[in-house]
């Protein structure tokens, strides 16, 4: 399978993965927002994902646009987001395992490598969906991704790349901070998911545990502030090593509206470079 | 999204759709073959599916080319057989699409146009993975498909089209019935799908319980005989308006071994020709 596959796949693999508390997965759908729609959004990410692995040639598609079309793709279904954060992660991953650098040095290569058309790009791919971010700081009001294409003047006059945008916020969102850290938790994550031989999927459920046991999830402290993402990696660490317990606290965030999505996005990130290693189903 | 796009999504779709008594979905697993095993091989299918909707040029690919290519795509997971049946429906299906085509009449135009060149590659797909099948007549024997490529010189020496291959098994296979019929199963459960508005897998497992009620399963045939299969209907008959019955009739059939495999491929087709409709998720 080519990297644009294995792409596909992974997001197929982590909505698949249960229990991963707090998200949908193969056994909990949200209110309005279901299995299927993450079946959908996989599928309709393809166009972008093939973009991302296309290396041939002088003038390859940009990450930016890549991206941009990748969440297009997705947005063709009425449950919303569904995988913007995976696209994000993924996006820079395929485009690395295309050109054989699939390592946190070829990450980085790929990050720095970005320009101001691609942050452009990411800003243009907010108008397609509904994403639930932060508050920028009062000095980035200008830069506010909710902007969309309206940003972009703002970034231009300041020459930001896509880079320089990821770096603004790392602090505050755990996917930036893949991007700019040569994606260490996912290949951390990867390293742990390949030695094991449980079915695919209950690896990656213990995955998105061990995540979310190790770092606060950046969307929960979006919602509900620091102190409950806190709480809930203390509660994830709690069933880390037992499913069952990890069932019931998926009930329990359910009702609750806690919704580790960051920390989703990095399970789909770690299935990716997983299969890329040569795992197999 | 594309034909190819529908299709593959017809598959996700299919083996998400649950209860579908007796098969793979989102709630229930086989002991070896899993609900993970069915998106790898949506995702491995893709190629051939691609190769089926491209009807640009003067020499388009051929159908029974874009299955095997299909049905060497699926078959790259550890699971076996997961979609051969779905497959041998969607590409046709995906052919009449493309080309605008999409009804009984264009089908029957699709099946009709099959060379010998096709059928032998319909025997050659058999050797990606082990499919159930019936004994051929006795008078059949040198066209067994589980001899594979081996039985191509009997092919051609009778010059045997797939549209001829289909209609030799018409009568113990519904696949090949779909085949030679205009695939009316299919065009008439999709017309029941795109009216109702329950979610598309809700309505995808009525379907199913529908088509089953509807007529004996052609693989619960070949596995068990015909008198169960008839059996098997008439108890798909009895839950077919509540689906909590339905769910215990899947525990039922999982542990009983009964495996409607061939209604589950006339489901996935449903989906597609529903997609292709204009459903939404």
């Amino acid at each position: 399978m080519s990297p644009a596959d294995h792409a596909e796949l992974a997001l197929l693999l982590e909505v698949a993965s249960t229990p991963k508390p707090g998200n949908v997965d193969r056994h909990r759908d949200h209110a309005d927002l279901r299995f299927e729609h993450f079946l959908t959004g996989a599928v309709g990410s393809r166009p972008g994902l093939e973009l991302a692995e296309r290396v041939e040639g002088d003038d390859p598609p940009s990450i930016g646009d890549a991206f941009d079309r990748a969440v297009r793709g997705m947005s063709q279904q009425s449950g919303g987001n569904t995988q913007f954060g995976c696209l994000l992660l993924l996006v820079p991953l395929v485009r690395a395992a295309s050109t054989d650098h699939l390592s946190p040095e070829g990450l980085t290569a790929v990050v720095e490598a970005t320009t101001v058309d691609d942050a452009a790009a990411f800003y243009r791919a907010f108008e397609h969906v509904d994403v639930a971010v932060g508050d920028p700081p009062a000095d980035a009001s200008a830069l506010d991704v909710r902007r969309g294409a309206d940003a972009v003047p703002a970034l231009r006059d300041r020459g930001l790349t896509l880079a320089d945008v990821m770096a603004m916020s790392a602090d505050r969102d755990g996917n930036a901070a893949e991007w700019i850290s040569g994606f260490e938790r996912t290949f951390a994550a990867a390293d742990r998911v390949v030695v094991d031989d449980d079915p695919l999927t209950d690896r990656l459920a213990r995955a998105f545990l061990d995540l979310l046991a190790e770092r606060p999830d950046t969307l929960v402290a979006v919602e509900h502030g620091q102190e409950r993402a806190k709480e809930v990696s203390r509660e994830a660490a709690a069933v880390r090593d037992d499913l069952d317990a990890a069932e019931a606290l998926a009930e329990r965030f359910l009702d609750e509206g806690i919704n580790p999505g960051t920390t989703a996005d990095l399970t789909a990130a770690t299935a990716f470079v997983a299969l890329e290693r040569g795992v197999r189903l």
